[in-house]
């Protein structure tokens, strides 16, 4: 598994030892990132170089190398994620201190009493004296991890700490993760059903397909507040963004283009029905499973057609099957555009495609999920919306591609710009489509 | 109901009239508390001044005798508590911020993935590379709060994410309110299993009897972490302090005296259950419902007798039964230990007690849970306890009350030595009686 392996090197503090450590690490193929200086000595610097490997053996030949080098001394090497993770990624902090006798009185007892009492006679009021209004549940079971697979609620953990920590950041929102022991999709909509007063919103993640289909679509229809499964909403809404970057840039009418979808779990299913139900003209989608197939036509402007129809015929292409060079060179159309999502290795690289006349090719480091549900979970919260509707979501995939740059397809989502923009065309798009109950509107995001 | 009431009032800026204002709240005997200069012009200055009321008629009348007087200007007044509850207690907040394309890759993907590989292969990591081991579950169903009864989950938010402030404040501990909807007891214990994988710990808190000693019991049994019911077991350990405070004062023996506990719902039975376990001579326990008296002989070292016997021969009586006035002075043995701990009423007034012949006496704003729980849970955590046993639980009692000063029952819960001291001895009994795991200790507490 590709890692990044920092290293805590000394260096004999004299022009030409650096070069000589780097140029060991890119002997043996490592891709250098940051380089930050621990200790500065008279005789010599300690530094932290963080190297990106494909496996561990590599990292050990890059060691070896740099400890051949006179001088130069390897303190440790480890993993950087791990070191990175200790301690974990989340704390759950108090808004106000208590530190006065006056403060215990207004924040726990007597003063709380006043507080419960009056949501008990208006339920509406915990928006604004809570903070559940603005606190989202990140709920997993870990059945389909990122691309581990099947690795159970305890090992996603890191994931959906990860997801809280860009929701604090982008947005404002209190995310909790909540990791479910239940795979049947009964005692998981029973779960979160019952913890559900807790949070303003459900985001649901990583759980695998068909299961996370019937688990959605159960809360969505109990639940007045927003439920989102992100791994097939937040993706279809990341990359519809990025299809409509794509159709700009090479001059494709999305209105009159046909699009095709290859592969139909979570996140293919989730792409095609929102191209579909986004008023492109005409979308083919293919998927080995007859299951898979079967439910993707609950959307009945969806076309089911196999892969070489849909390389045939399809302006635009998008395919996450998970099958690094599914797409050959030969299949490719000229002009096509062509979205390979699949991590780590896609579907075709984006060099071969265009080499074989594509108009435009990416892959799935290009689409990050992260530009969407932060935004959309924003909107929905401050508009009190009872849902995440089609209107919403198509609001946030015209709100990213907005603004995205010249030749990017999806913009940089460390610029707190797109958040802001997103939430604000969610919110909008839930008032005029009468969803939202702004008085329900939460204090404090 | 009682209640703080913060009046921003406008005085001139001359000798004499700050004076008028209070002697206008002393007229409608109000209570002082504190008084904040919100601003100083030439003329007039701006105060907040927090009267503490016992109703809003009473607020009522002070303004207007306030307003009488010329040149002052009332600009508003509210409830102290809930303007202080404005958007609510508790955010979840990441440990560290993401800002760069090398942190994104450090924290989310793609160097998430290897610490969930590393914690699918290792279990026990999750404690060292995510939140889960130092954080606990606040678990309600709203069912029993303060003295306010049964008004469901969401109304209790603000006691859960006040006892999750003091959680942070006190120890450290990261502590989500989990709001419960479901108040028949296998509905309530199949919640929290499903998503006790979140959390090392579960806090129980707000649920009535004797459903809550049924749910406690169960997650007990099946859970291989820390589960309490604070209401019972945090309650009683900070009493049985008090009590043995109360002891050393007047010179009572624990060992060779006799104590009794009126009324046994969750917090009395938690009360006479660990005054029996920790070697008090004997116990003596009454309640008017049979359901609670046979559940109190569960615990065999518990003798049943009625109140009257009670006030007759026990050194000791400790009192919840929300029934104020219930203890009259002509039961009063002299030179008695009487806690009579229900809120807002106590069973007896403490100087009425006095005048009667007891040696001490004291209501149930002496006995504040706060001090409990914090370092219980702390010290049971650091521990990586699979359970909080007995010796722990008079572990913690002993600690509170070696730091009660002179005249007091117990230390300040706002003087943070006290908690550390509660965890500490929590953590020692852990690891003296054989429910420790340290190699489970999580990192970041």
């Amino acid at each position: 598994m590709q890692l990044d392996c920092t290293f805590r090197v000394q260096i004999p503090h004299r022009p030409g030892h650096l070069a000589q450590v780097v140029g060991a690490i890119a002997e043996e193929q490592g891709l250098i990132g940051d380089v930050a200086t621990v200790a500065l000595g008279r005789d010599a610097t300690v530094r932290d170089i963080t190297v990106e490997v494909r496996d561990l053996p590599q990292a050990e030949r890059i060691l070896a190398l740099m400890e051949a080098i006179p001088g130069v001394r390897v303190i440790w090497h480890r993993d950087r994620a791990l070191l990175r993770h200790e301690g974990g990624k989340l704390f759950i902090e108090a808004a106000h201190p208590v530190r006065t006798v006056q403060e215990m009185r207004d924040y726990y007892t007597p003063g709380v009493a006043r507080v419960c009492t009056a949501i008990a006679a208006e339920p509406d009021l915990a928006s604004r004296y809570t903070m559940i209004g603005r606190t989202v549940a990140i709920c997993t079971n870990g059945t389909r991890v990122l691309g581990l697979g099947d690795i159970g609620p305890v090992a996603a953990m890191p994931v959906m700490e990860g997801k809280a920590v860009f929701y604090r950041q982008f947005v404002g929102i209190s995310a909790m993760p909540i990791l479910i022991d239940a795979k049947d999709p009964d005692h998981f909509v029973d779960t979160v059903m019952r913890i559900s007063p807790t949070f303003g919103g459900i985001h649901l993640e990583d759980i695998s397909a068909p299961a996370c289909f019937e688990i959605e679509r159960r809360l969505i229809d109990a639940l007045a507040k927003p439920v989102m499964h992100d791994d097939v909403h937040g993706t279809a809404v990341v990359t519809l963004a990025a299809v409509m970057s794509a159709c700009r840039q090479v001059g494709i009418e999305l209105d009159a283009a046909t699009v095709g979808q290859i592969g139909l779990g979570a996140a293919g299913f989730g792409i095609a029905a929102l191209m579909a139900d986004s008023g492109i003209h005409r979308v083919l989608a293919s998927d080995p499973s007859a299951a898979a197939r079967d439910h993707a036509t609950l959307n009945h402007r969806i076309v089911i057609a196999d892969v070489d129809t849909i390389m045939a015929e399809a302006d635009v292409v998008v395919a996450t099957t998970g099958r690094p060079g599914l797409i050959r060179p030969a299949m490719v159309r000229p002009r096509q555009v062509i979205l390979a999502l699949s991590n780590p290795d896609p579907e075709i690289e984006p060099e071969q495609a265009i080499a074989a006349g594509a108009a435009l090719a990416a892959d799935g480091r290009t689409v990050n999920n992260v530009l969407g549900y932060p935004g959309i979970f924003r909107g929905a919260l401050l508009a009190g919306a009872r849902e995440i509707n089609l209107e919403m979501k198509l609001a946030a995939a015209r709100a990213i591609a907005e603004l995205s740059e010249a030749m990017e397809l999806v913009p940089d989502p460390l610029d707190p710009r797109v958040h802001d923009h997103v939430a604000q065309a969610v919110l909008d798009a839930a008032l005029r489509s009468g969803v939202a109950h702004p008085d329900r509107a939460p204090s404090g995001l």
